[in-house]
């Protein structure tokens, strides 16, 4: 270990009770970027991370407003032209918390039990952005950085990044750098690192059908009236034929083939049958018999109804049911195609009893990433030296929309990094961070900073 | 026209303001009975009527506490033995007034547009109730009541009458009488009478499917684990066949045909397909082939999804789907044997992914009532007098479920009558009165209750 590396880590050590009490602070915030009622939470997570830069050293620090929530901006390029730029990312919104009766303490109160902390937004994304500025701080405190650093912090990752792209074609100039490092990614369990190389893209969308123009008694009008519950319900349940594969015509004309390589090498990552079954508590799993579950998550496209929406506890037949229907995309779908199969199978299989309208709430390519890249590679041995195993390799389920719009739209490539553990019900009620895992991603991040620059 | 009836209806007019300004505070109470944070609302309702039955000479007053809302209840026996008792029925609980986007004024503020007073419960059943009280008080005022009368009014008719069989089975001897009024009735339209003398009885039920143990991300378990938003909308999506008939087996085993002669006499309601089409809305009709609509709502049994609830705004498949979902019976279907039937149903098209409950909130028999009754007869004769046309027979699709309790439990015989016209949106936004026809149903209860002691 260099000097600079074993100095770095005593200083983060020596100021890590400051890291987690700033950590809780930013937790506090209910930074949800899908409730109006929160915007002016977002504004106030976002003046904590100028705070925060300013503090580490950060010499251009910015708020960008948006047409939605803004994204913050600080740099540091002193390490010189011959050392790599690095553009960091990572977003401070957060998913909502509800349902609130299903957590155990209040999700914007940060609650410690044993190794756990709990909080929504503490492991998605949170925590990795918090780990980011601690090991540039203890860096920046110990000799500068070694690397240049762009930061870039969005606020609409949990509401599909609508208002990234347009920033990205603006901010060319600013957002020059040699690769992006994406601190969104995961582990893949308590211990064990991984890289996660791909990730799906999404398609959404909200359906609504419309039947009576208003709620009407379901006495007097039942039997006569189809009620827009049933005929939403009769579409959803088209989706998917009997093998759980779904049944847009066309959905998978353009999915790219997995070959034997890529299924041996995610079949190591251990994911099988039971773990899905233990992780998800389900009594049963489904989906296309044709593929394992790991790579149905990874590599097979999904077709989810996210939320459906109708009636009321009344005696009513309801004037309309409203689903958001989300698409998981992989290499090499297209939202847009996606979007005008979909109108193509809504319009086929709606009866005349109604009327319907499919609004397209924004998409993203898949991406996968090049396995060879030398900054990847030279995570895969940091990660192995913290962690004294090598990374597992994964593709992931989920998408960060970011990565595909700055592969598409400035030709970068990212690389993915995290700390969240597979069991930190991101998303859900009790969203966790593990910690000591937590406390390891700093150290990683430390590590991987002082090695790029060598 | 008797004297009797003549100085009653000179009383009511000369009293009418009072009367509507009256009416407008009981509008005012927010007596919904779905919601809990109206419980006090309801209590204040019970009140109103206490204060409005005093007022009127009712000789006992009383609340009766259930395990829900109250029953009011009031009585006058001073017309003698030999005069003939009548029970009468109405409820002072109204529908919740969501979607509150929708209604052009305040539901909980009477707002008088040209000849209609909007608010919550004006129509359903409210105005009948005022009406009631408004001509026993003129009888009342002006030489003493005709007839015998028992008031009872409940607070849970929205919610399907749960706690009113009890208190039926406690209270015989108080209910003793010679049949029951039940104001909340209608009227087929502006200035045409109708009696209905069939209504639909109801089998209510909230469905559950619980998937995984909690909200997971629809990413990371997209493709392996079963949506339950999917599974309840392809249960859904079974309950009826192509041509709307419902597919539980077993269902119409038990409905009672509907014979020639009443087929007959329901064409003659003129209440077509253009009618239906005209008063939902809809674009195109639908149901069973083998029936007219008015048939369809009135003498075959419906199955109605009323409310879907499942997943939030968030990229994530939810841990659970509700549905509340109701059967209109008609004779001679039991509840009993609907819920038997429907959970058989759900267990045989179940998939082994998911857990379920159905959980079975109540029911009621429907009720045909005796054409040839002296007081059915009796109200159609008042009828033509005060409107000058005999009344429309009907079956109602809706159901009281007092009505079959009454017939049940203590073998009492039910007349409805009332002024809802059918577009008073009762359930629905913007419910209405149309205060001629309200006006109307005062003076022929005047009329009906001195015709009654003849």
């Amino acid at each position: 270990m260099t000097d600079r590396i074993s100095t770095a880590l005593t200083y983060a050590e020596e100021h890590h009770d400051n890291t987690l009490s700033g950590f809780k602070d930013f937790l506090r915030i209910r930074s949800v970027s899908s409730m109006p009622e929160h915007d002016a939470d977002m504004t106030v997570a976002a003046q904590w991370l100028v705070k925060r830069m300013n503090e580490i050293g950060m010499k251009r620090v910015e708020i960008f407003p948006t047409l939605g929530h803004p994204i913050v901006y600080g740099e540091c390029l002193d390490a010189g032209a011959d050392k790599p730029t690095v553009l960091i990312y990572g977003h401070y919104d957060v998913q909502k918390p509800d349902p609130l009766e299903d957590w155990n303490s209040d999700p914007f109160e940060p609650t410690t039990v044993g190794d756990n902390l709990y909080a929504r937004g503490v492991s998605d994304n949170k925590g990795d952005i918090v780990a980011a500025l601690a090991a540039l701080g203890a860096l920046d405190n110990t000799g500068g950085l070694p690397i240049n650093v762009k930061l870039m912090f969005e606020g609409e990752e949990e509401v599909a990044t609508g208002n990234l792209p347009p920033f990205l074609d603006a901010q060319r100039e600013l957002l020059s750098c040699d690769f992006c490092l994406n601190v969104d990614g995961g582990m893949h369990a308590e211990g064990i690192p991984s890289i996660d190389y791909s990730l799906r893209g999404m398609a959404l969308f909200w359906l609504e059908v419309n039947g009576p123009r208003q709620d009407i008694h379901s006495g007097q009008y039942g039997g006569t009236v189809q009620n827009p519950i049933h005929v939403l319900s009769g579409l959803i349940a088209k989706l998917h034929d009997e093998n759980g594969r779904i049944a847009v015509p066309g959905i998978y004309d353009d999915v790219r083939p997995l070959g034997e390589d890529e299924r041996t090498l995610l079949a190591k990552a251990g994911k099988d049958e039971a773990y899905f079954l233990e992780a998800s508590g389900v009594p049963a799993l489904w989906g296309d018999p044709d593929y394992t579950p790991v790579e149905r998550v990874g590599a097979r496209p999904t077709c989810e109804v996210l939320m459906f929406k109708a009636g009321e506890e009344k005696t009513a037949i309801t004037a309309s049911a409203k689903a958001l229907i989300s698409f998981r995309l992989v290499p090499d779908q297209k939202p847009e195609e996606i979007h005008r199969q979909f109108d193509d199978f809504i319009a086929a299989n709606m009866p005349p009893t109604v009327t319907w309208t499919l609004t397209y709430r924004g998409g993203s390519n898949a991406s996968v990433m090049d396995l060879d890249s030398p900054y990847l590679q030279t995570l895969s041995r940091t990660l192995e030296t913290v962690w004294g195993q090598p990374p597992v390799y994964g593709r992931v389920g989920g998408g960060i929309p970011v990565v595909a719009a700055l592969a598409q739209q400035l030709g970068i490539q990212t690389v993915l990094t995290g700390v969240s553990l597979p069991d930190d019900n991101f998303h859900g009620p009790n969203e966790k961070i593990h910690l000591p895992s937590w406390r390891g991603g700093i150290k990683v991040l430390i590590h991987y900073f002082v090695e790029l620059a060598n």
